[in-house]
């Protein structure tokens, strides 16, 4: 499904060699995430309840690769389901689509794909036609997913202009979103174009996803780089070291109001602040116009231990008060512009989004 | 020296039983802070290079505590010295004071420490003579910060109400002043005040001195507090959890830029969009008026290996690209109001730091 990339480039200047999702017929092979960047190491499943957990301890993570897991979780419950009657078939299914469902709550695009799914429910009667329609859609749910992100990082690319320096916050590639990416793709698409651009990676504390899988991305990609820890985003920006910053997304409000990982919200400002472009880049599936602003996301509150211990490491005292919110709202005013799938999103955002997700495609 | 906390508090409100550094005589005992808050381990020298040691390995940090083990530090240089004449003694010492000056290039106490030591060595011709006066001078410098602490304690405590959620950054307590604390210090004197506070603490990547250093001195004064990343204090401020925020300083320039643990200009600037105050807390020997904004304030820049290694283990790929700033600055615009022994300075500062700094005490 990667192959899209290597013709557009003529196969020579970009190699995706991992898959961080992918159906294989009847059973899901994944990319254990908690394990990069030092060990690639894939897992098989044919058991729906190893799919929700991995989504909840985020083996697989990015909310684009989210929902793509949710559809091939959601897949291999179907598939092994074998009840005497529809009902029960019927029944049990839903179990799974509950299951699927709990694993997290703020990643739009794994309601996105239940919203998918339980539209097929409720039309098709017949189970065993039901169990093909579930795969047949789980995989077009990704293919859309590869598309999109392809094409946001077309769309995207443009907004890059050779020299600059770019920041970005968490991980946005392929591995969160099983295409090319988000915002990481649009970096990508940019440094394929022939641009001399610098990436500077915001290290994304607690689970270090921009030090682990940013730099880890980046570096097989060869595009440079450099880490940083969180707070020094500011700070470099202060002295004329950034030139754009944009990061990917997890639920978009029907106002533009984005929930995105925890410190998003501070790049947003600072970059406000430096008269820099803020960007988002999120396809259409992680846009939800029933939350009219942010304040309607859910915003998932995660276990002290992410903060307080590396590994089984402790960094502190154990028993203190933590807060562990795992996302941020940034309000619509901080982003300059959401690139998606179908387009570029200027404010006011309610009426573009409101166009974009209605357009016939 | 800490008695002086008792007295004012009746010997019944606040204990500080630890002593970050101190002089017994003809040695200096001083505390590992990187080994807390798992071990309180003290370790003693008579030996300026282990002193040299601790202030470049960060086994004493904060810049009032660097200026006081500073002055130590020369104080047992001074001492061991025994060469046949004044000008051998002279010559030995003066590399011991640059040993001790090239520690740490930020810290301002640090050359605070050195300008005093060096007007010593210039006046005084008789070397036994000298020893002695270096240190009573290096008890002075202790006595002058851990009074200087508790006067900007009373000072600023003024500034926090009752019912405020204060945000802090770094470590500001004993353990960075030996004294009360500068910011720490502001906080624990508004606490014992009788003013139900609580203190949301910054983990301060990447040596993690809010989490290691100000949760253990929170926990042991009995402060409630929370602990949270750098990236998270913006969306607390947007969620209306900050009331304040107030940290210390480890360079404040000639019109109040001020240098302190990167991460400080992000907190500065959130601060300013959520309309609240942000305080610096620092002692005058912080002020350097020869620096007359922050771009003349020299940043030290750190090993990478503190950014992509926790102790011994790997938080991401080694020999990739990582900058590692140890500080930041932090325009004066976005200050507003210096805390010092003397008094709480306003804008503009370039006129109050001038009147405070001519003050004769």
């Amino acid at each position: 499904m990667l192959a899209i990339y290597a013709r557009f480039f003529g196969g020579a200047d970009i190699e995706i060699n991992y898959k961080p999702v992918e159906w294989l017929g009847n059973k899901v092979r994944f990319l254990d995430q908690t394990q990069l960047p030092f060990q690639e190491t894939y897992l098989e499943t044919t058991d729906f309840s190893v799919i929700v957990s991995a989504i909840t301890g985020m083996k697989i993570r990015g909310a684009p690769a989210i929902g793509v897991a949710a559809a091939y979780g959601i897949a291999l419950g179907a598939l092994a389901i074998k009840q005497r009657n529809n009902e029960a078939c019927i029944s049990e299914l839903k179990k799974v689509v509950a299951a699927i469902r709990s694993t997290r709550p703020t990643a739009r695009n794994l309601f996105f794909t239940i919203e998918r799914m339980n539209l097929l429910i409720s039309e098709i009667n017949d189970f065993k036609m039901l169990q093909n329609s579930i795969v047949a859609e789980a995989l077009s749910i990704h293919d859309a997913e590869v598309k999109s992100s392809f094409r946001i990082s077309q769309f995207g690319a443009g907004l890059i202009s050779n020299g600059m320096n770019v920041l970005t916050h968490c991980n946005t590639g392929p591995l969160a979103t099983t295409g090319y990416g988000t915002a990481l793709g649009v970096i990508s698409y940019a440094f394929h174009q022939g641009k001399n651009i610098h990436v500077l990676v915001d290290e994304t504390r607690p689970l270090f996803q921009g030090a682990r899988l940013t730099v880890w991305e980046l570096k097989k990609a060869g595009i440079p780089f450099s880490l940083i820890t969180d707070s020094m985003a500011g700070s470099f920006m202060l002295r004329n070291q950034v030139d754009l910053a944009i990061v990917g997304a997890d639920c978009i409000a029907a106002n533009g109001d984005t929930a995105n990982k925890i410190g998003t919200y501070s790049v947003a400002v600072l970059a406000k602040t430096h008269h820099l472009p803020f960007y988002i880049a999120a396809p259409t599936s992680t846009i939800d116009r029933t939350r009219k602003t942010g304040r309607d996301i859910v915003i998932e509150e995660r276990r002290p231990d992410e903060i307080i211990k590396f590994h089984d490491i402790s960094l502190t005292l154990d028993g203190i008060n933590v807060h562990n919110p795992a996302f941020d709202i940034t309000p619509a005013k901080y982003i300059t512009a959401i690139v998606t799938e179908r387009g570029i999103i200027r404010k006011p955002y309610r009426q573009g989004l409101d166009e974009i997700t209605n357009q016939v495609i």
